[in-house]
C-alpha cells in the first residue's frame, strides 16, 4: 500500500527520533564516519570517552587523525574492506588522546547518496571480535 | 536556513538507514514499546535472545505478556514513571520464556504523535544500574 506524503513524513520523523534516543541509550561505543570525506558524522558519549574528549569535539573531525600513524585514506579503506569481507582480521588502531588500542567492528551502508561506516569500538583491542557475543 | 523538500526527504531517509544499522550493530539488548498499546514496536537480536525467542516473534507482541505476573497497563506505567524520575529504583521483571530476572533502563520520547519507550535490558537483574558504566 502506498503511504500518503504526510504519513511518510511522520514515519520518517519517528525514525529520526528513534535514532537519536537509541544512540544516547546504548553503552556500546558507536561512531558514524563518512566514507568519502573520512569525517565523523556522529558518535555517542561512550565512544567520545574512549577517544579521549567530548562528543562535541569529535563531530566533523577527521577520524584517522584521532589515531596514531593512520593515513586518512588507507584507514577508511581498511575499515570498508573489513566491513565487506566478514571473518577477516579485526582492524585495530592506537588512539592519540584516548585509552590505547581499540578494535573496530565495522559495517558500511549507503544513505542519501553517500557511503557511511558505522563502527562499534572495543577498548580491549586485539581480542577476537567473533567471541564477544550479545549477552 | 530552510531545507528544500527534497533535502529534507533525503536527510530523513538517512536517519532511517542509520537507525536500522545502529539497532543491528549494538550488543546492548534494546526494545521499543508503544506506551498507548503496550506493544513491541522493534527490538534487536540480543533483546530477543534475552526474552527467549526470535526477533520476528516479538514484533507487535504485548510486552507485558513476556513477563511473569505483570499487568499490561501497570507494567508500562511503572516503566514510564521510572523513565521520568531519574534516580528511582530500577524496574525489574521475570521473563516468561527467557533467562530469568531482567532490569530495565527506560527512556520515553514522543514521535509521530505517540509516546514510545526505549528500554535497555540488563540480564543481571537486580544489580544497581547506575554502577554499570559505558566502558
Amino acid at each position: 500500500a502506498q503511504m500518503s506524503l504526510e504519513q511518510g513524513y511522520e514515519a520518517r520523523r519517528e525514525f529520526d527520533a528513534r535514532y537519536r534516543l537509541l544512540l544516547r541509550t546504548v553503552e556500546d561505543p558507536i561512531v558514524f564516519v563518512s566514507v568519502s570525506g573520512g569525517r565523523i558524522k556522529d558518535l555517542n558519549d561512550p565512544a567520545a570517552a574512549l577517544l579521549g574528549s567530548s562528543r562535541e569535539d569529535f563531530i566533523g573531525a577527521i577520524f584517522a587523525n584521532e589515531f596514531v600513524d593512520r593515513g586518512r585514506e588507507e584507514f577508511i579503506e581498511s575499515l570498508v574492506n573489513a566491513a565487506i569481507s566478514e571473518g577477516s582480521q579485526p582492524v585495530t588502531a592506537r588512539t592519540r588522546r584516548g585509552q590505547g588500542e581499540v578494535a573496530f567492528v565495522p559495517h558500511v551502508f549507503r544513505a542519501a547518496g553517500e557511503r557511511v561506516l558505522i563502527l562499534r569500538l572495543d577498548a580491549s583491542g586485539t581480542r577476537d571480535q567473533r567471541s564477544t557475543g550479545g549477552q
